[in-house]
């Protein structure tokens, strides 16, 4: 079932586990929504509050779109790109992915009765997580593996799509795909509006992502870059699938991320955001654009509306990255300070 | 030096190196260009012949982007991706990769005077092609990653880029990118014009075209989809670089195009040209798509502009896509036949 691994580590699955426990109850979301003005005419980001980092943001773009700036960038080489998990959606208490293969392994045990006794599958049924950790990165892998391949492309899209348009998040009792930044995305518009063109790139998978990303975030199939496994082209008598197999690709996470930008978009960004240590690479390669660049980090300050969360967390850890764009003067976005809401559902409870 | 390889062929370099021989010698070039007639403002595709070939090229375009259409596609789903080697430019008596391996190994036997006695580098340094032969696929994949790794991504651009803008080909005497198909240049273009994004899929180096094929095709970087060999971030002390490994990442050929494919686009063609049975998979990808599609093949007829090769040539081999398409009526192009001229300096001098 599991094919041999090259790469050391998976990181993504190795912290979603051992991260349940620490996770923090939700407390009242209280509703700092009231304070916002859309004056969406004249505000490209009307759910940003004023301060540095809305101006930096704003004043880079207006730099180097202005083409009687020395910092003029043309329009082909107006790349970002944004880390997902973290970035663009929440990621508490365990990536959604996690969830999602939770998920899979409970409807796959109706063909599976033998799972109630069987590791590590016993373990999600019955959220053991303490049993589940024991099992290590060889269960999570097989877990992986089992909810991830054996099927071919086209099935696993069908799955993923039926799934993120009706499981809800746990604590928050929304849709996942309700759980994204409304700034974030008021930034992805604010951006291709100036004729960037923006790019996802996540150590969560490719085809996960893909099914719904165009809706989320208006970002197309192609512009989603993300862990992959291995697939196979089949004839199969003249209606040709690609199967899934149960091999690791490519791990888009900490140096995969210049990577894959190399392969997949073919230039460095001018700006790139990210909110862990796993997107530092990929900050440090776009700091050394010959462009101006720009450089975002999104902190987990919001205990109330979203979760606090940064060096000691294990998913989303954010501890290199912190001291190294404090010291190079990135820009930090205090989730808590600088946005007026976070998720669009606010918007709307106004 | 050479890493462990993982897929059991290296198609691309086995055909290379055991063509040489059977290259034909060029015949004089007649200028059959004399009757072409260039009418730019009707006619998208004046280089080609009127015939059944343009006549289904241009109905299926004119169909598909017909909103009254039941066939009709829309913007985002029009997409069609063309081989390069023998089917955007040409591929005779070797692919033209290769010369910039050989090219390189001249360049660097500089620093390395042990080669004159060393195979297989002996055997390139002298074009002795009947021992290059005997130094099998180990010998040429020596060869290929001597060549291709051991520098930063960006190195290895500038080599590309100044070998392509200098070196000429043995026998026409030409830039190698003076010896792109200019028929081919207009379908592209008359794609685009028609709010298709056109791809390439090569199983060519995506490296080795990525600095010359927006010059060339006006394709952009992140539209040349090829086989890659692995890359690594280093920090570089504050200056990332990406190391080119001796190691292949990916083979683009064959079944690996609809890999490529799903992998880089994330959507199927409604259009794919190829040239030989290393496209039959893409191709068979692209017929399976539920939107109508169009198969291309470019059949090497012209021995006297081009070269005439098919079922037995090693390059650009010819065989079970010429008897597929056939019994199912994909779109073969007659070089001799359906092209008024071959390359676009042939225009210039009508």
């Amino acid at each position: 079932m599991i094919s041999v691994i090259k790469k050391a580590t998976f990181i993504v699955l190795a912290f979603v586990v051992f991260t349940n426990c620490e996770s923090k109850k939700e407390e009242k979301v209280e509703d700092t929504a009231s304070e916002v003005e859309v004056k969406k005419e004249e505000d490209p980001l009307p759910s940003w509050n004023d301060g540095d980092v809305k101006k930096n943001i704003m004043g880079y773009v207006q730099d180097i779109t202005d083409s009687n700036s020395p910092n003029f960038v043309e329009e082909q080489h107006r790349i970002a790109t944004f880390d997902n998990d973290g970035t663009l959606w929440s990621e508490k208490p365990m990536y959604f992915q996690v969830y999602f293969m939770f998920d899979r392994i409970d409807e796959m045990a109706k063909e599976h009765p033998e799972w109630k006794n069987k590791q590590p599958y016993k373990a999600v049924l019955e959220r053991d997580m303490e049993a589940l950790k024991k099992q290590g990165m060889k269960g999570l892998l097989e877990l992986l593996m089992t909810t991830h391949s054996g099927m071919t492309s086209t099935e696993f899209e069908d799955i993923v799509s039926q799934w993120i348009t009706t499981a809800k998040h746990p604590e928050k009792d929304k849709l996942f795909t309700e759980l994204v930044y409304q700034p974030m995305i008021e930034l992805i518009d604010y951006l291709e509006a100036n004729d960037f063109t923006v790019y996802i790139v996540s150590a969560g998978g490719m085809d996960f992502m893909r099914p719904w990303t165009e809706k989320a975030y208006g970002l197309p199939r192609n512009r989603v870059i993300g862990s992959t496994i291995k697939t196979e082209y089949d004839y199969n008598n003249g209606k040709p699938v690609l199967k899934r197999k149960a091999e690791v690709d490519f791990i888009d996470d900490h140096a995969g991320k210049p990577v894959s930008i190399f392969k997949y978009i073919g230039q460095k960004p001018i700006i790139a955001g990210g909110n862990s240590d796993g997107d530092l690479e990929m900050l440090q390669w776009t700091d050394s654009n010959d462009f101006k660049s720009l450089k975002i980090y999104v902190h987990h300050t919001d205990s109330i509306r979203e979760w606090s969360y940064d060096r000691n967390s294990m998913v989303g850890k954010f501890d290199k990255g912190l001291d190294e764009a404090t010291k190079k003067n990135w820009t930090i976005i205090d989730m808590k300070k600088d946005w007026k809401v976070i998720y669009p559902y606010q918007l709307e409870e106004k």
